[in-house]
């Protein structure tokens, strides 16, 4: 089933959409999606039911499903942790900050705690005071949890997935070496992070969903001109199930645990970075790869940051080229405080 | 005004707490924390009304205060961050680790983004599955705010803080190293966080809550033996509303925002590092510091981090000795799975 937030209140009206994205009707088992993740054994089979009334015609009240309307699936949630599953993508963006990849980045799973308070609807913009910041896309995937014991194994996490959704995991660039070096992690250098409008269950995505992966590309574009498409299944050093496990290792998970997949990033085939779409190349999930790349290959960046106007779009397509998830689509704009 | 919540469902049940800790009644105006967070201006006043009848014997359905039934005041929050604002614990921790402290550390605070999804309750044991974790309590403060926009300056954050609490922010310290090492901060080391039975509003504090900082010593005890009392109110490089305008600085805080203070540490009175209590000095709120300063002292490190059956106890007492959060009073027990 595919399921949806419209804007309302803190945590929005819980909606059942369609699989082709045209239609959609409230969800009659629960009012927010946290409340069905908090119950979601007994509720899930009810919405379950409500999404195959929906998508076979049966259903009253239906509406028109407009991705504008909706808030991020889970509009607050109580945790949002981040993997960083793509560990060429790893690699890549350290090298652009003059560090190492230690071994040891293949074998353990690298997670930031990032912010779930605040986070921002698909077509909400992006409002931030500061160009300079260096602000960048990270065109991700993220998984929500149900209750996960402290201790659960990737075999048993596996069962616990329960929805999947896109993510703009937005990055302050020029604020990040900064604070790394403070030993802390990410905090001013992560901004609000934006969600598709659609999570879905992992059933939606039939055999492309395997192993613990997405095997589709994740499209990206700036300004309508696409950045990358790389395939999500591929170069995922760490299965969802196992970035899950390492979340729970010395604490629960609660339901609505977003657990996510890092910028996903693909090697080229000879085992190089990734080639830019413009030579033919999968191109990125965002700009710092990019810029890399032109370093690596020109010795020259020559692509700025996102600026105030720009527009980024991230999008899953089927193998009929049909969303999957909606799209998230946001313009980067100037905060003027309030 | 002193809150609490009842252990009931995922979001307890908000009773209102007399000043002396001896009763309670359940809320009318709300009936989570969240909720009445939520929708803060215009719900204080109403249990401000209901706290001042409690307070005055004028309450129907009063029943005996029981810290014991109390889940955190909020059971799970949509952000918990934690400042690092007694650099005087910074230094020394890191000397513990061989690491350097920048100068910055002197005006930029340090905050890192703590998991806000499992907290426990005040009593509530301490439950891992290895003491080769390094186990180790870390007595703090907290604020809770309602939502601060982003780029909130300090002055304007000061009105932002709703209600303190108090915070046993556990660390796993041999965990530690390794996580800071990968760059992205803690996160396996930080099992769920602790906090007391109640939450306060700042008036009351009276005197005690000013400048941004409580000007009263907080207990730690380790069964039984006090660790440390450190006056909270002095070493904070950072008070309460520059942190909260840290945090806020790339994007809005939600309502029910969790602010902690850092690990509360003075310095002696000739600058160095805090005498342990059995010598004369206020001692430590965690074991860290005093196992740093027994290795600077006798070159040995004597105090084991926490173990399994050991009993952690931290509360703030007024001038007159009484107890104002109520206390946090945790057993550490072996985690053995479900």
């Amino acid at each position: 089933m595919k399921l949806a937030s419209l804007k309302q209140g803190r945590d929005g009206r819980l909606i059942v959409v369609s699989r082709d994205l045209e239609r959609a009707a409230l969800a009659q088992a629960a009012e927010t999606l946290q409340a069905a993740l908090d119950d979601w054994a007994r509720l899930a089979p009810k919405l379950q039911q409500e999404s195959d009334d929906l998508n076979d015609g049966r259903t009253q009240g239906v509406f028109t499903f407009d991705e504008t309307a909706c808030a991020p699936p889970l509009p607050r949630a109580y945790q949002w942790v981040d993997g960083s599953a793509y560990v060429n993508h790893v690699e890549l963006v350290r090298k652009a900050r003059g560090a190492e990849l230690p071994d040891s980045f293949w074998d353990d799973p690298l997670m930031y705690q990032g912010g779930s308070d605040s986070f921002l609807g698909p077509h909400d913009p992006i409002e931030l005071a500061d160009e300079a910041w260096g602000i960048d896309l990270e065109a991700e995937i993220a998984v929500v949890t149900d209750d996960v014991p402290m201790g659960t194994e990737p075999e048993q996490a596996a069962g616990h997935i329960k929805l999947l959704m896109l993510v703009n995991d937005l990055s302050l660039r020029n604020l990040i070496p900064g604070e790394l070096a403070k030993g802390f992690g990410f905090f001013q250098s992560k901004p609000s992070t934006a969600f598709s409008p659609v999570a879905l269950t992992p059933d939606e995505l039939g055999e492309a969903w395997s192993d613990g992966r997405v095997k589709l590309p994740l499209v990206s574009r700036i300004d309508g001109k696409v950045l990358g498409r790389p395939e999500a299944g591929e170069d995922m050093t760490f299965g969802f199930p196992r970035l899950v496990a390492h979340a729970a290792r010395t604490r629960p998970l609660a339901a609505g645990t977003i657990v996510g997949s890092g910028t996903v990033s693909n090697r080229d085939a000879d085992g190089g970075p990734g080639k830019p779409v413009g030579q033919g190349g999968r191109g990125y999930s965002c700009l710092a790869e990019l810029r890399m790349v032109e370093k690596i290959v020109t010795g020259e960046i020559r692509t700025p940051f996102l600026r105030f106007g720009d527009r980024v779009r991230i999008e899953m397509l089927d193998a009929e080229g049909r969303s999957l998830f909606g799209a998230i689509d946001q313009e980067i704009r100037r905060y003027d405080g309030r």
